[in-house]
Protein backbone atom coordinates (compact mmCIF):
# COMPACT_ATOMS: atom_id res chain seq x y z
CA UNK A 1 0.00 0.00 0.00
CA UNK A 2 3.38 2.84 0.92
CA UNK A 3 4.52 2.04 -2.46
CA UNK A 4 1.76 3.01 -4.55
CA UNK A 5 0.82 5.84 -2.17
CA UNK A 6 4.44 7.17 -2.23
CA UNK A 7 4.44 7.98 -5.96
CA UNK A 8 1.27 9.71 -5.83
CA UNK A 9 2.11 11.80 -2.62
CA UNK A 10 5.12 13.05 -5.30
CA UNK A 11 2.54 13.19 -8.40
CA UNK A 12 0.17 15.33 -6.27
CA UNK A 13 3.01 17.86 -5.24
CA UNK A 14 4.69 17.77 -8.99
CA UNK A 15 1.18 18.44 -10.00
CA UNK A 16 0.21 21.47 -7.73
CA UNK A 17 3.57 23.10 -8.33
CA UNK A 18 2.97 22.81 -12.31
CA UNK A 19 -0.73 23.99 -12.47
CA UNK A 20 -0.39 27.44 -10.11
CA UNK A 21 2.73 28.37 -12.61
CA UNK A 22 0.55 27.66 -15.34
CA UNK A 23 -2.71 29.68 -13.60
CA UNK A 24 -0.20 32.92 -12.95
CA UNK A 25 1.65 32.87 -16.59
CA UNK A 26 -0.46 35.96 -17.76
CA UNK A 27 0.09 38.65 -15.21
CA UNK A 28 4.03 38.30 -15.51
CA UNK A 29 4.71 40.68 -18.13
CA UNK A 30 2.46 43.50 -19.27
CA UNK A 31 1.62 43.39 -23.55
CA UNK A 32 0.00 45.80 -25.29
CA UNK A 33 -1.21 46.45 -28.35
CA UNK A 34 -2.77 49.73 -29.89
CA UNK A 35 -5.07 50.19 -32.68
CA UNK A 36 -4.58 53.58 -34.46
CA UNK A 37 -7.29 53.35 -37.23
CA UNK A 38 -8.83 56.72 -37.28
CA UNK A 39 -7.16 59.49 -39.34
CA UNK A 40 -7.72 62.16 -36.79
CA UNK A 41 -4.23 63.39 -34.77
CA UNK A 42 -6.14 63.74 -31.74
CA UNK A 43 -6.38 59.77 -31.79
CA UNK A 44 -2.80 59.96 -32.33
CA UNK A 45 -1.59 62.12 -29.46
CA UNK A 46 -3.73 59.87 -27.42
CA UNK A 47 -2.01 56.50 -28.46
CA UNK A 48 1.28 57.99 -28.13
CA UNK A 49 0.51 59.16 -24.32
CA UNK A 50 -1.19 55.94 -23.60
CA UNK A 51 1.81 54.42 -24.70
CA UNK A 52 4.43 57.08 -22.45
CA UNK A 53 1.70 56.64 -19.47
CA UNK A 54 2.15 52.92 -19.34
CA UNK A 55 5.72 53.05 -19.72
CA UNK A 56 6.10 55.68 -16.63
CA UNK A 57 3.52 53.63 -14.63
CA UNK A 58 5.20 50.35 -14.88
CA UNK A 59 8.63 50.78 -16.44
CA UNK A 60 9.63 50.43 -19.79
CA UNK A 61 11.61 47.66 -19.13
CA UNK A 62 8.38 45.64 -18.13
CA UNK A 63 6.17 45.37 -20.52
CA UNK A 64 6.15 45.54 -24.32
CA UNK A 65 4.16 47.94 -26.18
CA UNK A 66 3.12 48.01 -30.11
CA UNK A 67 1.03 50.61 -32.12
CA UNK A 68 -0.32 49.19 -35.15
CA UNK A 69 -1.62 51.63 -37.70
CA UNK A 70 -3.51 50.95 -39.99
CA UNK A 71 -6.54 52.26 -42.81
CA UNK A 72 -7.33 55.65 -42.09
CA UNK A 73 -4.76 55.66 -39.23
CA UNK A 74 -1.81 55.18 -41.69
CA UNK A 75 -1.37 58.99 -41.96
CA UNK A 76 0.19 59.16 -38.90
CA UNK A 77 3.29 57.29 -39.95
CA UNK A 78 3.72 58.78 -43.43
CA UNK A 79 7.07 61.05 -43.59
CA UNK A 80 4.98 64.15 -43.03
CA UNK A 81 2.77 63.81 -39.87
CA UNK A 82 2.28 66.52 -37.42
CA UNK A 83 3.21 63.58 -34.89
CA UNK A 84 6.54 62.84 -36.37
CA UNK A 85 8.80 63.80 -33.25
CA UNK A 86 6.33 62.30 -31.16
CA UNK A 87 6.46 58.68 -33.20
CA UNK A 88 10.33 58.75 -32.97
CA UNK A 89 10.59 59.70 -29.17
CA UNK A 90 8.39 56.77 -28.68
CA UNK A 91 10.59 54.45 -31.20
CA UNK A 92 13.44 55.33 -28.54
CA UNK A 93 11.80 54.77 -26.01
CA UNK A 94 11.45 51.17 -27.02
CA UNK A 95 7.69 51.39 -28.05
CA UNK A 96 7.60 49.21 -31.31
CA UNK A 97 5.61 51.36 -33.94
CA UNK A 98 4.30 49.69 -37.13
CA UNK A 99 2.75 50.22 -40.27
CA UNK A 100 0.29 48.37 -42.55
CA UNK A 101 1.38 46.86 -45.83
CA UNK A 102 -2.13 46.04 -47.27
CA UNK A 103 -3.21 49.56 -46.08
CA UNK A 104 0.19 51.24 -48.18
CA UNK A 105 -0.61 48.98 -51.07
CA UNK A 106 -4.13 50.40 -51.13
CA UNK A 107 -3.20 54.20 -51.05
CA UNK A 108 0.00 53.79 -53.21
CA UNK A 109 1.92 54.19 -50.22
CA UNK A 110 6.33 53.43 -50.62
CA UNK A 111 8.44 52.90 -47.51
CA UNK A 112 10.22 56.05 -48.49
CA UNK A 113 6.85 57.73 -47.66
CA UNK A 114 7.09 57.12 -44.43
CA UNK A 115 8.92 57.63 -41.23
CA UNK A 116 12.02 56.26 -41.48
CA UNK A 117 12.37 54.15 -38.32
CA UNK A 118 8.79 52.61 -38.32
CA UNK A 119 8.62 48.40 -38.97
CA UNK A 120 5.93 47.11 -40.99
CA UNK A 121 3.31 44.03 -40.76
CA UNK A 122 1.72 42.52 -43.78
CA UNK A 123 -1.51 43.13 -42.70
CA UNK A 124 -2.83 45.71 -39.59
CA UNK A 125 -5.98 43.79 -38.31
CA UNK A 126 -4.09 40.02 -38.66
CA UNK A 127 -1.26 42.00 -36.48
CA UNK A 128 -3.99 43.22 -34.05
CA UNK A 129 -5.52 39.66 -33.70
CA UNK A 130 -2.81 37.66 -33.40
CA UNK A 131 -1.11 39.61 -30.57
CA UNK A 132 -4.42 39.46 -28.57
CA UNK A 133 -4.41 35.24 -29.08
CA UNK A 134 -1.46 35.39 -27.81
CA UNK A 135 -2.19 37.12 -24.42
CA UNK A 136 -1.63 41.22 -25.32
CA UNK A 137 -4.14 43.28 -24.16
CA UNK A 138 -5.87 45.79 -26.55
CA UNK A 139 -6.59 49.41 -26.35
CA UNK A 140 -8.21 51.44 -28.92
CA UNK A 141 -7.50 54.53 -27.81
CA UNK B 1 14.14 2.30 -4.76
CA UNK B 2 13.77 2.19 -8.71
CA UNK B 3 10.10 0.93 -8.42
CA UNK B 4 9.18 4.69 -6.69
CA UNK B 5 11.32 6.11 -9.68
CA UNK B 6 9.98 4.35 -12.56
CA UNK B 7 6.29 5.65 -12.30
CA UNK B 8 7.50 9.31 -11.54
CA UNK B 9 9.57 9.49 -14.44
CA UNK B 10 6.79 8.19 -16.54
CA UNK B 11 4.60 11.03 -14.63
CA UNK B 12 7.11 13.88 -15.47
CA UNK B 13 7.20 12.87 -19.04
CA UNK B 14 3.17 12.36 -19.01
CA UNK B 15 2.86 16.11 -17.52
CA UNK B 16 5.51 17.81 -20.02
CA UNK B 17 3.56 16.54 -22.82
CA UNK B 18 0.53 17.80 -21.39
CA UNK B 19 1.23 21.18 -20.32
CA UNK B 20 2.85 22.42 -23.61
CA UNK B 21 -0.02 21.34 -24.94
CA UNK B 22 -2.46 23.71 -23.19
CA UNK B 23 0.27 26.73 -23.62
CA UNK B 24 0.07 26.26 -27.19
CA UNK B 25 -3.44 25.79 -27.75
CA UNK B 26 -4.68 29.41 -28.24
CA UNK B 27 -2.56 30.27 -31.56
CA UNK B 28 -4.35 27.52 -33.73
CA UNK B 29 -7.24 28.81 -34.97
CA UNK B 30 -7.29 32.72 -35.77
CA UNK B 31 -11.03 33.97 -34.44
CA UNK B 32 -12.11 37.16 -34.09
CA UNK B 33 -15.49 39.35 -32.83
CA UNK B 34 -15.78 42.46 -34.62
CA UNK B 35 -18.33 45.35 -33.25
CA UNK B 36 -20.37 47.71 -34.66
CA UNK B 37 -21.67 50.24 -32.48
CA UNK B 38 -21.59 53.72 -34.35
CA UNK B 39 -24.40 55.04 -36.78
CA UNK B 40 -21.51 55.47 -38.87
CA UNK B 41 -21.40 54.42 -42.74
CA UNK B 42 -17.60 54.61 -43.20
CA UNK B 43 -17.06 52.29 -39.96
CA UNK B 44 -19.60 49.59 -41.58
CA UNK B 45 -17.05 49.75 -44.54
CA UNK B 46 -13.81 49.87 -42.54
CA UNK B 47 -15.48 46.37 -40.76
CA UNK B 48 -16.21 44.69 -44.00
CA UNK B 49 -12.77 45.56 -45.06
CA UNK B 50 -11.16 44.45 -42.04
CA UNK B 51 -12.98 41.09 -42.79
CA UNK B 52 -12.03 40.90 -46.37
CA UNK B 53 -8.20 41.27 -45.21
CA UNK B 54 -8.39 38.86 -42.77
CA UNK B 55 -9.63 36.17 -45.03
CA UNK B 56 -7.31 37.23 -47.60
CA UNK B 57 -4.46 37.09 -45.73
CA UNK B 58 -5.00 33.84 -43.54
CA UNK B 59 -7.24 32.11 -45.93
CA UNK B 60 -10.83 32.03 -45.27
CA UNK B 61 -11.18 28.65 -43.57
CA UNK B 62 -8.60 29.21 -40.96
CA UNK B 63 -9.98 32.00 -39.64
CA UNK B 64 -13.40 32.39 -37.81
CA UNK B 65 -15.11 35.95 -37.86
CA UNK B 66 -18.07 36.88 -36.63
CA UNK B 67 -19.65 40.99 -36.99
CA UNK B 68 -21.61 42.04 -34.27
CA UNK B 69 -24.13 45.29 -34.72
CA UNK B 70 -25.80 46.90 -31.72
CA UNK B 71 -26.72 49.88 -30.58
CA UNK B 72 -26.33 52.77 -33.07
CA UNK B 73 -24.54 50.03 -35.20
CA UNK B 74 -27.85 48.34 -35.88
CA UNK B 75 -28.52 50.03 -39.08
CA UNK B 76 -25.88 48.35 -40.67
CA UNK B 77 -27.95 45.11 -40.97
CA UNK B 78 -31.72 46.87 -41.48
CA UNK B 79 -33.08 45.87 -45.06
CA UNK B 80 -32.27 49.31 -46.65
CA UNK B 81 -28.64 49.24 -45.10
CA UNK B 82 -26.41 51.21 -47.58
CA UNK B 83 -23.98 48.21 -47.18
CA UNK B 84 -26.29 45.66 -47.74
CA UNK B 85 -24.61 44.10 -50.71
CA UNK B 86 -21.16 44.19 -48.76
CA UNK B 87 -22.58 42.58 -45.59
CA UNK B 88 -24.63 39.70 -48.47
CA UNK B 89 -20.76 39.27 -49.84
CA UNK B 90 -19.62 38.81 -46.36
CA UNK B 91 -21.75 36.29 -45.39
CA UNK B 92 -21.31 34.16 -48.76
CA UNK B 93 -17.22 34.47 -47.83
CA UNK B 94 -18.19 32.67 -44.48
CA UNK B 95 -18.28 35.81 -42.36
CA UNK B 96 -20.52 35.48 -39.24
CA UNK B 97 -22.76 38.22 -39.06
CA UNK B 98 -25.18 38.89 -36.44
CA UNK B 99 -27.98 41.38 -35.04
CA UNK B 100 -28.47 41.88 -31.34
CA UNK B 101 -32.31 41.73 -30.72
CA UNK B 102 -32.40 44.07 -27.51
CA UNK B 103 -31.47 47.03 -29.75
CA UNK B 104 -34.02 45.55 -31.99
CA UNK B 105 -36.48 45.26 -29.38
CA UNK B 106 -35.56 48.94 -28.15
CA UNK B 107 -36.00 50.57 -32.03
CA UNK B 108 -39.15 48.33 -32.38
CA UNK B 109 -37.60 46.11 -35.33
CA UNK B 110 -38.18 43.05 -36.31
CA UNK B 111 -36.58 40.37 -38.25
CA UNK B 112 -38.20 41.51 -41.42
CA UNK B 113 -37.15 44.55 -41.03
CA UNK B 114 -33.57 43.22 -41.44
CA UNK B 115 -31.02 41.72 -43.97
CA UNK B 116 -32.41 38.58 -44.37
CA UNK B 117 -29.52 36.40 -44.04
CA UNK B 118 -28.24 37.90 -40.73
CA UNK B 119 -28.25 35.84 -37.32
CA UNK B 120 -29.08 37.49 -34.23
CA UNK B 121 -27.89 37.19 -30.70
CA UNK B 122 -29.86 38.25 -27.65
CA UNK B 123 -27.30 40.83 -26.57
CA UNK B 124 -24.62 42.20 -28.33
CA UNK B 125 -22.21 43.51 -26.33
CA UNK B 126 -23.04 39.82 -24.09
CA UNK B 127 -22.28 38.44 -26.90
CA UNK B 128 -18.77 40.35 -27.55
CA UNK B 129 -17.97 39.97 -23.57
CA UNK B 130 -18.29 35.82 -23.88
CA UNK B 131 -16.56 35.48 -27.48
CA UNK B 132 -13.42 36.63 -25.59
CA UNK B 133 -13.29 35.12 -22.37
CA UNK B 134 -13.60 32.19 -24.98
CA UNK B 135 -10.42 33.07 -26.33
CA UNK B 136 -11.36 35.12 -29.13
CA UNK B 137 -9.73 38.20 -30.30
CA UNK B 138 -11.84 41.46 -30.23
CA UNK B 139 -11.55 44.51 -33.02
CA UNK B 140 -13.67 48.09 -32.85
CA UNK B 141 -13.24 49.70 -36.15
CA UNK C 1 4.04 -4.58 -13.13
CA UNK C 2 0.96 -4.55 -11.83
CA UNK C 3 2.79 -2.16 -9.44
CA UNK C 4 4.02 0.26 -11.85
CA UNK C 5 0.71 0.20 -13.60
CA UNK C 6 -1.72 1.11 -10.41
CA UNK C 7 0.15 4.31 -10.09
CA UNK C 8 0.10 5.55 -13.45
CA UNK C 9 -4.19 5.01 -13.97
CA UNK C 10 -4.28 7.00 -11.07
CA UNK C 11 -2.57 9.61 -12.32
CA UNK C 12 -3.82 9.74 -15.09
CA UNK C 13 -6.84 9.98 -13.53
CA UNK C 14 -5.88 13.11 -11.43
CA UNK C 15 -4.61 14.30 -14.70
CA UNK C 16 -7.53 13.90 -16.92
CA UNK C 17 -9.53 16.12 -13.77
CA UNK C 18 -7.25 18.47 -13.77
CA UNK C 19 -6.26 19.94 -16.57
CA UNK C 20 -10.43 19.68 -18.49
CA UNK C 21 -10.74 21.82 -14.85
CA UNK C 22 -7.85 24.71 -16.32
CA UNK C 23 -9.26 24.80 -19.87
CA UNK C 24 -13.09 24.96 -18.92
CA UNK C 25 -11.83 28.02 -16.28
CA UNK C 26 -12.44 31.11 -18.69
CA UNK C 27 -16.16 31.10 -19.01
CA UNK C 28 -17.07 30.30 -15.52
CA UNK C 29 -17.61 33.78 -14.52
CA UNK C 30 -18.51 36.89 -16.85
CA UNK C 31 -15.93 39.77 -16.09
CA UNK C 32 -15.70 42.95 -18.79
CA UNK C 33 -13.61 46.28 -18.39
CA UNK C 34 -15.34 49.11 -20.16
CA UNK C 35 -13.12 52.23 -21.97
CA UNK C 36 -14.38 55.86 -21.85
CA UNK C 37 -12.06 58.08 -23.13
CA UNK C 38 -14.03 60.52 -25.30
CA UNK C 39 -15.66 63.50 -24.04
CA UNK C 40 -19.16 62.53 -25.64
CA UNK C 41 -21.90 62.46 -23.38
CA UNK C 42 -23.44 59.67 -25.96
CA UNK C 43 -20.74 57.08 -25.33
CA UNK C 44 -20.82 57.67 -21.62
CA UNK C 45 -24.67 56.80 -21.85
CA UNK C 46 -23.67 53.96 -24.23
CA UNK C 47 -21.15 52.75 -22.07
CA UNK C 48 -24.05 52.70 -18.93
CA UNK C 49 -26.29 50.77 -21.46
CA UNK C 50 -24.29 48.03 -21.85
CA UNK C 51 -23.54 47.80 -18.07
CA UNK C 52 -26.76 47.46 -17.66
CA UNK C 53 -27.87 45.43 -20.15
CA UNK C 54 -25.36 42.70 -19.33
CA UNK C 55 -26.89 42.67 -15.67
CA UNK C 56 -29.90 42.38 -17.27
CA UNK C 57 -29.11 39.65 -19.39
CA UNK C 58 -26.95 37.97 -17.38
CA UNK C 59 -27.63 38.71 -13.36
CA UNK C 60 -25.90 41.35 -12.25
CA UNK C 61 -24.64 38.58 -9.31
CA UNK C 62 -23.07 36.67 -12.10
CA UNK C 63 -20.96 39.42 -14.07
CA UNK C 64 -17.97 41.86 -12.97
CA UNK C 65 -17.89 45.10 -14.89
CA UNK C 66 -15.88 47.97 -15.20
CA UNK C 67 -16.36 51.39 -16.24
CA UNK C 68 -12.25 52.95 -16.29
CA UNK C 69 -12.81 56.72 -17.47
CA UNK C 70 -9.31 58.23 -18.45
CA UNK C 71 -8.22 60.80 -20.60
CA UNK C 72 -10.83 62.85 -22.58
CA UNK C 73 -13.51 60.59 -20.54
CA UNK C 74 -12.49 62.06 -17.00
CA UNK C 75 -15.03 64.30 -17.53
CA UNK C 76 -18.22 61.63 -17.55
CA UNK C 77 -17.11 61.39 -13.59
CA UNK C 78 -16.69 64.72 -12.41
CA UNK C 79 -18.95 66.55 -9.64
CA UNK C 80 -21.29 68.20 -12.43
CA UNK C 81 -21.56 65.42 -14.90
CA UNK C 82 -24.26 65.07 -17.13
CA UNK C 83 -25.06 61.22 -16.30
CA UNK C 84 -23.75 61.85 -13.01
CA UNK C 85 -27.02 60.19 -11.42
CA UNK C 86 -26.95 57.06 -14.01
CA UNK C 87 -23.05 56.94 -12.63
CA UNK C 88 -24.78 56.37 -9.05
CA UNK C 89 -27.50 53.99 -10.61
CA UNK C 90 -24.90 52.04 -11.93
CA UNK C 91 -22.31 52.14 -9.05
CA UNK C 92 -25.74 51.03 -6.84
CA UNK C 93 -26.14 48.05 -8.93
CA UNK C 94 -22.71 46.87 -8.35
CA UNK C 95 -21.12 48.28 -11.04
CA UNK C 96 -17.41 49.22 -10.65
CA UNK C 97 -16.11 52.85 -11.76
CA UNK C 98 -12.94 53.95 -12.02
CA UNK C 99 -11.15 57.46 -12.53
CA UNK C 100 -7.78 57.66 -13.78
CA UNK C 101 -5.36 59.78 -11.34
CA UNK C 102 -3.12 60.46 -14.48
CA UNK C 103 -5.60 61.95 -16.21
CA UNK C 104 -6.85 64.28 -12.93
CA UNK C 105 -3.26 65.30 -12.37
CA UNK C 106 -2.71 66.42 -16.02
CA UNK C 107 -6.77 68.40 -15.48
CA UNK C 108 -5.77 69.56 -11.72
CA UNK C 109 -9.04 67.79 -10.61
CA UNK C 110 -8.58 66.72 -6.92
CA UNK C 111 -11.33 64.07 -5.91
CA UNK C 112 -14.05 66.58 -4.33
CA UNK C 113 -13.75 67.83 -7.94
CA UNK C 114 -15.75 64.22 -8.81
CA UNK C 115 -18.51 62.19 -8.51
CA UNK C 116 -18.43 61.38 -4.30
CA UNK C 117 -18.72 57.45 -5.00
CA UNK C 118 -16.34 56.40 -7.80
CA UNK C 119 -12.80 54.53 -6.92
CA UNK C 120 -9.57 55.34 -7.95
CA UNK C 121 -6.73 53.68 -10.31
CA UNK C 122 -3.16 54.80 -10.70
CA UNK C 123 -3.62 55.13 -14.32
CA UNK C 124 -6.76 54.20 -16.46
CA UNK C 125 -4.86 52.81 -19.47
CA UNK C 126 -2.69 50.54 -17.18
CA UNK C 127 -6.11 48.96 -15.52
CA UNK C 128 -7.17 48.05 -18.79
CA UNK C 129 -4.12 46.13 -20.08
CA UNK C 130 -3.85 44.67 -16.77
CA UNK C 131 -7.56 43.64 -16.52
CA UNK C 132 -7.29 41.96 -19.56
CA UNK C 133 -4.49 40.04 -19.03
CA UNK C 134 -6.04 38.36 -16.50
CA UNK C 135 -9.14 37.17 -18.20
CA UNK C 136 -11.60 40.05 -18.76
CA UNK C 137 -13.35 41.20 -21.86
CA UNK C 138 -12.81 44.46 -22.99
CA UNK C 139 -15.22 46.64 -24.17
CA UNK C 140 -14.92 50.07 -25.98
CA UNK C 141 -18.32 51.82 -26.36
Amino acid sequence: MLRKLLPLAALAAMIAFVVPAQAQQAPTRGRVVMQVSDNDPAKWNLALNNAKNIQTDLGAANVDIEIVAYGPGINMLKAESVVGTRVDEALAAGVKVVACENTMRNQKLAKQDMLPKVDYVMAGVVELMQKQQQGWAYIRP
